[in-house]
C-alpha cells in the first residue's frame, strides 16, 4: 500500500500553488493582474481619504526573462490613505492579512490580490518589494521585504524612517515581475481606460516601457459619497456570525442584540421577531445554546417582517459622473444612464446602475459591446460567463430600434458590499437571479431612451428626406407655374418650404 | 480621515467568508458540493488502496431548515486506505492540512473540499462531524469535531478507540447540513451516474432522503494503474520551487542536482543544459545566489533540449475502460474512443482522452451533449467556459455526417498532475492552447470512427432499399417473362437476389 504523506501548508503557499485561481495565469495575464491589483488598491487608498486620486503607474523594462517574456518594475505612486506604520510589512508581505474584512463596498475584498502581485514578482525574479508610506504623519516609513511563501510572514530586508517634510500622504509601491508586456499591452490600456470612464475623478498617469505617457484627465473633482461600512443583515447571517457576534457584544438582552448589531432592525420589528421566533426578549444572547443560535438563524431567513438592507452604505458612481465618465472617454453622440433602487440578494445590498452609448466613435467589438463594472473594478475577461451579458443576450434589441450593425456599447455597474464573484480573479459575476433582473429592468430603461433617440433621428431623417425632395422640385414648379400662367415674378417659395418643414434647429418631441 | 482597521484572518475564514469560490453558493449548489467532494475524497483513497472502492452514501431528512430548505444527514463510507490515527483530527478540522500537496495526479487538489463541505455543515446546524477510520489496524479510531474558524483548528468534542476485529480499512464520515436537496436532486444523480461511467471499476450506492436506493454496480474489477508521485519538469519549476528543492537536496553539485531533482534530465541533458547556462557542473546548489536561481530558471525556460514530460505519472482511464463505461451507463448503438498521446503545458504532463457516443438512448440536451471529465472527476457547472465546449463548437459536425437533430454524446477527460482549473469549485477548465489542440485532435479521431460508422450504415441503407425495390419487382418480372416465354417454370430468383445484394449479416469495409 501506497503511504501517504499528510501536511499543512500556509495560505501564501497555497496561492502560490494555486495563482491560476487569482489571474496569475500567464505571464501576459500575470503583468495584467498586477497593474489592476495595484491600481485598484490605490483607488480604495483615496477613497478613504475622500481626495481625487492622483495615481502615477510605471513600467520599465529591466531585461530578457524566459524565452517570451522580459522582467519588469513595476511603481505605482498614489496619494491614498497610506498604511499605518505598523502595519506595512504584513499589508505588504501576508498572505490574508488586510483592512477590507470589513461589510464595506471596496474594489478589492480578498485581502490578496496585491500580495499575490508581490508573491508574483518574487517566484520569477527573487527580488524584494521596496514600500513607502505615510498617513500624513511628520515620518514616512519605508522598507525592503519579501514574503516567507512557507511561513506566509514578510521578512525585512532593510527599513528606513525619514522625516516628512511636505506632509505627503500616500503609498509607494515598488517591484520587479517578469511578463510578456507586449500580450498584456491591449488589456491594461484597456483597462486604464475603463478605470478612467468610471473613475472620472481620478487622474491616472501611465508611463509603458517604451517611456510612451497615457494621462487620464480628471473631468470632475466631484467625488462619490465614500462607502461606509454597515452592520449584517438577519437575512445574511448564519450560526458561525452569530456566535462571533455573540462573543463581541455588549447588549445584555436579546431585544437590544437584534436592534443593536443588525441592520435595519428597529425595536418593534425586534420585538415582532423574538416573539415569531419564540425567544424571550429578556434573554442574555450570551446564554444562547448551539441549537437556539441554529434555531435563530432558521427563523431569521423564515420571517418576512424584516426590512430589506439599506443602501447608504453603498457608494454607487451616480447617473451624472457616470454619464460625465462615459462622454469622457467614449464620446458617444447619445448616452442614457439609470441607477437602480437599491435591491438585496441573501441579505446583501447592491445596487445597479446601467448605460447604453450610441455613435459612430463607439469601438466596434465582436458581436456586443459591453463595459462591466463591480464596485468600480473594470471586469475584462471571462465575458461570456458574466450574468450582465447574458441577460444582454436575452433582450430583443430590435423591439428598441438596436440593430447588431449598430455602434451600441452597453454598460452595467453593480455596487455591493459582497460581490458575487465566481472567481478570486475578479472576472466575472455568479447568476444570481435578484441581481440579473436588476440589470434587465436597467437595460430596458435605458434601452427605452436610446429607442426614443433613435425614433426622433428617424423622424428628422425622414423630414430631411421629404425636404429634400420639396426644395428640389418646389423651385422648379413655381418657375413652370409661374411661366404657365403667364407671370414673371416666380412667389417666394422659401416661405412654403419653412413651412412643411416639420423638424429643425428646433426638435419637436414625439 | 476613516481609520482603517487591520487584521489577520485564518485560512478557514478565508474560505468562509467566500465560500462561493468553493462551490458553495447557495443550498442546493451546497448540498451538490458536499456530496461531491466527498465522493471523491472516497474515490481518492480507494485508488490509493488499489482495491476496487464501495461507496455508501446516505441522505436523510432531518427536518427543517431555511424556508425552502431542509436539514440533511449526510453519511458516506468507503473501504479506502483509511486516515492515519495521527492525522484523522487536522485532516477533517483543519483548512490547507491533506496528503494532496504532491505533484500527483488526484481528484481532490486544494486540500480544501472535504472541509468546505464539513464547515458549512457546521455553520448551518451547528452539529460536529463524526469520522471513524482505520488503515487496516487492529483499531479503529474514531471522533467527533468542530471546526475553529477563526483559529482554523480543529476541536474535539469526543474520541475513541475500538478493536478492528475484521480488519476493516476505510473512512466514515457522518454530518449534518442544511440544504436545498429538492433542487440539487437531479445534478446529485447526474453527478453520480457520470461518476459511474468514469469509473466503471466503482460499486456506488446511494439511499436518498426518501429511501430510495440507487445502485451503481462496478462492470469490471480492473482498475486503472494508480497514479504515480513525480518530479517536477524543469519547464514547470519557478525561483521559489527552486529555492524549495536547493534546500531539501542532497545533491553536492549542479549535475546530480539537475538529474535527480528534475523530471526526465538524464545526465547527458544535464551537462548540455549547465553549459547552456553557463553554471559549472561542480557547483554546490546549496551556494546558488538569488539571481543565479532567477537566472537558472529564465535558462530553463529558454533551453529546448529537455525532453517533454512523460506521463507514467499519469492515470488516465483507458480505452477499454472508458469504453465499459460508456456501454454500460449510456447504452447506445456505436461508441468510439480515443485515448490520445502524453503532452504537456507549462511542464505539466496531461492526457486527453476523447469519445462520442451515438443512439437513440442517448439523453438529448438543449444543443450538444457532452460528458466533462478531469482526472475522473465529472464537471457539471459552468459548461459554456469549459475549453471542450468551446472546441466542439468551433468542430464543423457536418463534415462527419453528425447533424444537430441527432443524438450524439461527446465525452472529453483530462487527465494531469496539474488540471488547469479556473475555480476553486473545479467546475470548468481553462483555455489551455496545448490542451485545446489535443481535445481537437482526440474529438475529430472519434468523429472520423463515427462517420465511418454513418457512412456505412447509410449504404446499409440504401442496399436495403435497393434490394426492397428488387425483391419486390423481380418476382413479377420472373413471371411475367416465364409467362411470355411460353415456360412454365419460374427461374430461381433468390440466387439472383443474393448476388444483387451488397450488403448482409457480413459487412463489408469500406
Amino acid at each position: 500500500m501506497t503511504v501517504e504523506t499528510f501536511e499543512e501548508i500556509s495560505p501564501a503557499d497555497f496561492f502560490y500553488r494555486n495563482r491560476d485561481l487569482a489571474g496569475f495565469t500567464s505571464p501576459s495575464r500575470a503583468i495584467f493582474s498586477a497593474v489592476r491589483e495595484l491600481v485598484e488598491n490605490s483607488l480604495d487608498a483615496a477613497d478613504l481619504s475622500k481626495i481625487p486620486p492622483e495615481i502615477y503607474l510605471r513600467l520599465s523594462y529591466e531585461g530578457e526573462g524566459g524565452p517570451e517574456t522580459g522582467v519588469y518594475e513595476l511603481r505605482i505612486e498614489d496619494n491614498g490613505s497610506g498604511v499605518p506604520a505598523r502595519h506595512i510589512l504584513s499589508a505588504f508581505g501576508q498572505v490574508l492579512f488586510g483592512s477590507k474584512y470589513k461589510l464595506k463596498q471596496a474594489r478589492g475584498t480578498f485581502g490578496l490580490g496585491g500580495k499575490m502581485a508581490i508573491l508574483y514578482g518574487q517566484i520569477t525574479t527573487h527580488k524584494p518589494v521596496y514600500v513607502a508610506s505615510s498617513t500624513g504623519t511628520s515620518k514616512i516609513y519605508a522598507c525592503k521585504l519579501m514574503i516567507d511563501i512557507q511561513r506566509n510572514r514578510p521578512v525585512i530586508l532593510d527599513r528606513k524612517i525619514s522625516i516628512n517634510k511636505e506632509q505627503w500622504r500616500g503609498t509607494i509601491v515598488e517591484f520587479c515581475l517578469e511578463g510578456d508586456y507586449f500580450r498584456a499591452m491591449p488589456k491594461i490600456l484597456e483597462y486604464l481606460k475603463q478605470t478612467a470612464l468610471v473613475t472620472p475623478y481620478a487622474n491616472i498617469t501611465f508611463v509603458d516601457p517604451k517611456g510612451r505617457l497615457y494621462k487620464f484627465t480628471r473631468a470632475t473633482a466631484e467625488m462619490p459619497p465614500p462607502p461606509k461600512e454597515t452592520r449584517p443583515h438577519p437575512y445574511g447571517v448564519d450560526v458561525e456570525a452569530i456566535q462571533r457576534l455573540v462573543q463581541v457584544t455588549k447588549c445584555r438582552n436579546m431585544l437590544d442584540f437584534m436592534h443593536i448589531q443588525f441592520h435595519r432592525v428597529s425595536e418593534n420589528i425586534a420585538i415582532k421577531f423574538l416573539d415569531f421566533a419564540g425567544v424571550p426578549p429578556s434573554k442574555d444572547p450570551k446564554k444562547l445554546k448551539p441549537e437556539e443560535i441554529v434555531k435563530l438563524v432558521q427563523m431569521m431567513k423564515r420571517f418576512d417582517g424584516f426590512l430589506p438592507p439599506d443602501a447608504s452604505c453603498l457608494s454607487p458612481l451616480g447617473e451624472d459622473l457616470l454619464r460625465t465618465g462615459i462622454l469622457k472617454e467614449l464620446k458617444p453622440e447619445f448616452v442614457a444612464v439609470c441607477q437602480r433602487k437599491p435591491s438585496a440578494y441573501s441579505g446583501h445590498p447592491f445596487i445597479i446602475e446601467t448605460a447604453i452609448a450610441y455613435g459612430s466613435n463607439i469601438p466596434k467589438k465582436n458581436d456586443i459591446t459591453v463595459y462591466r463594472f463591480a464596485n468600480r473594478i473594470p471586469l475584462l475577461y471571462d465575458e461570456a460567463s458574466d450574468v450582465s451579458v447574458r441577460v444582454i443576450r436575452a433582450i430583443n434589441w430590435r423591439r428598441y430600434k438596436v440593430s447588431p450593425d449598430m455602434s451600441v456599447a452597453f454598460l452595467v455597474h453593480i455596487c455591493s458590499t459582497k460581490v458575487p464573484y465566481k472567481t478570486v480573479g475578479k472576472e466575472f459575476i455568479a447568476d444570481r437571479p435578484e441581481v440579473a433582473k436588476e440589470i434587465l429592468n436597467g437595460l430596458r430603461e435605458v434601452g427605452r431612451q436610446l429607442q426614443h433617440f433613435l425614433t426622433k433621428q428617424e423622424h428628422v431623417e425622414k423630414e430631411r428626406r421629404r425636404l429634400g425632395v420639396f426644395s428640389k422640385y418646389l423651385p422648379k414648379i413655381a418657375k413652370f407655374s409661374t411661366e404657365l400662367a403667364g407671370e414673371k415674378k416666380i412667389p417666394d417659395i422659401e416661405k412654403l418650404l419653412r413651412s412643411v418643414k416639420k423638424f429643425g434647429g428646433e426638435e419637436e418631441g414625439d
